[in-house]
């Protein structure tokens, strides 16, 4: 039951206790900003992380160039860590248990081998902890960077890790078909093969114009993502906003399963109504 | 819907496919066979490894004195690692992705530490992948060495990691109070907060005279680990031979909700019947 419940967001009951397995909190971090050739090289930078760092690897945001161009635009205080524009950026966090400077150590040795490989182009390691937070600011001013752009197409998807490049690439080109001039600016949590492929609008084109093609831009980026075995909400659930999109992309069998289980366990229709199904 | 299909044991569906998330295999291992002097170092050990090794930690296992006396007995080949009987005993082991020393270092790390604040009495790391197998077999013959000891009976439990020692020292005074002689054999899998909790017949008493105090001993322990906010079933499910026990833990309301999923989902009750519910 415990896991029926959970991502239920509230429709099939109301959780009101949980356990917790806690892990010793890291006593260090190192924070990398890296700029990448292209996006094919952020999977093999990300398995070398992986085999490097193993669990110590604790962040791996991978940017499109547009991320920092507009986030440097509209971001007070905002620097460039690098002289030079590039295509895309990963932010590369590090965790140590101990304060020896291991999490440093493997984080140089990452960049290290990725460089003489040819995964990267030019990388800066954060000398001070004002540093990290500055790198970090980069990455969370992602969502508030693109508001004074305008109109925005939101798609928060999951893939598998090893198609997060190919699925980029193919909604990429599908925007760029169906809405010439829109602007894909995606940000990958690696980690987890989930991406936020926000589309912001063409610029000077009317907001409602742009926005009155939201579900036929998320549709066609929707389809690649169940074409590519992925799901259509990641971090942030259906909700009201995808309840319409659910039906589109599940089958009609999966669609009665969980109608059956709503109606079974919440006869009456009073958990949480109009949200999911 | 796909993980209430995890657990539920072939009876709400057929599940045909699965994707894997992989992580890197360990390069190299490091283990250890200790000697503790009471069940109430074996915590705080536990929580020196995780701090030290983090996901390095890849076994703990924890063992009463009289599994390593059982394995002993009846294992051709079996070698005590030490020269004195200790009450309780733990094999650790730690993994490192890269094969350059790593683990062993880490884990003499852990053993040192633990000796100065009295968490062990003895320890031996094996110095041979031979070794290293010969301290796992005294582990993995935990079961094969008790089926010569007559009459068997079986508690497969979890409860909160820091909550095993206690478990453990409640339910043997049970078994102590209701079949004096009878020998509690716990082996408990720290790390998942599992632990087999069988019970082997006292010497001498006919084998279908303990058989028959089955429920009367797996209740007595049952209901304490539900006291714990524990789980009847950790690693082998409920299957049928814990069915009757399902709705003697579980609350009227808990049943009723798993049998209306049941029935929503397998109307015609064809789903591998009679399991579970």
């Amino acid at each position: 039951l415990r896991d029926l419940f959970i991502g239920s967001e509230g429709t099939l009951g109301v959780i009101t206790a949980a356990v917790l397995k806690l892990f010793p909190k890291p006593a260090e971090k190192a924070t990398a900003f890296v700029a990448l050739p292209d996006l094919a090289s952020a999977l093999p930078l990300y398995s070398l992380a992986q085999e490097t760092a193993g669990h110590g690897l604790t962040a791996y945001e991978v940017m499109a160039g547009i991320v920092l161009d507009l986030v440097l635009k509209h971001t007070p205080g905002a620097r460039d860590p690098f002289a030079a524009r590039h295509p895309w950026y990963v932010l590369i966090e590090t965790s140590g248990l101990k304060a020896d400077g291991a999490a440093e150590r493997v984080l140089t040795e990452v960049l290290t081998a990725a460089s003489e490989k040819g995964l990267l182009v030019d990388a800066a390691i954060a000398g001070s902890l004002s540093q990290a937070a500055d790198f970090w600011r980069l990455r969370e001013s992602y969502s508030p960077a693109q508001k004074p752009e305008g109109g925005n197409i939101k798609n928060d998807i999951s893939v598998a890790v090893a198609l997060i490049p190919e699925f980029i690439a193919r909604a990429d080109a599908a925007v760029a078909r169906l809405c010439p001039g829109a602007r894909p600016v995606p940000l990958a949590h690696f980690g987890d093969g989930s991406v936020h492929f926000n589309i912001a609008q063409p610029p000077g084109m009317a907001k409602e114009a742009f926005l009155a093609r939201w579900d036929d831009l998320t549709h066609a980026v929707q389809d690649i993502v169940i074409e590519l075995g992925g799901s259509i909400s990641a971090e942030h659930g259906i909700g009201v906003m995808k309840r319409a999109d659910l039906a589109r992309v599940k089958s009609d069998v999966e669609m009665d399963l969980m109608r059956r289980i709503k109606s079974s366990l919440d006869p009456k229709g009073i958990l949480n109504p109009g949200k999911v199904l």
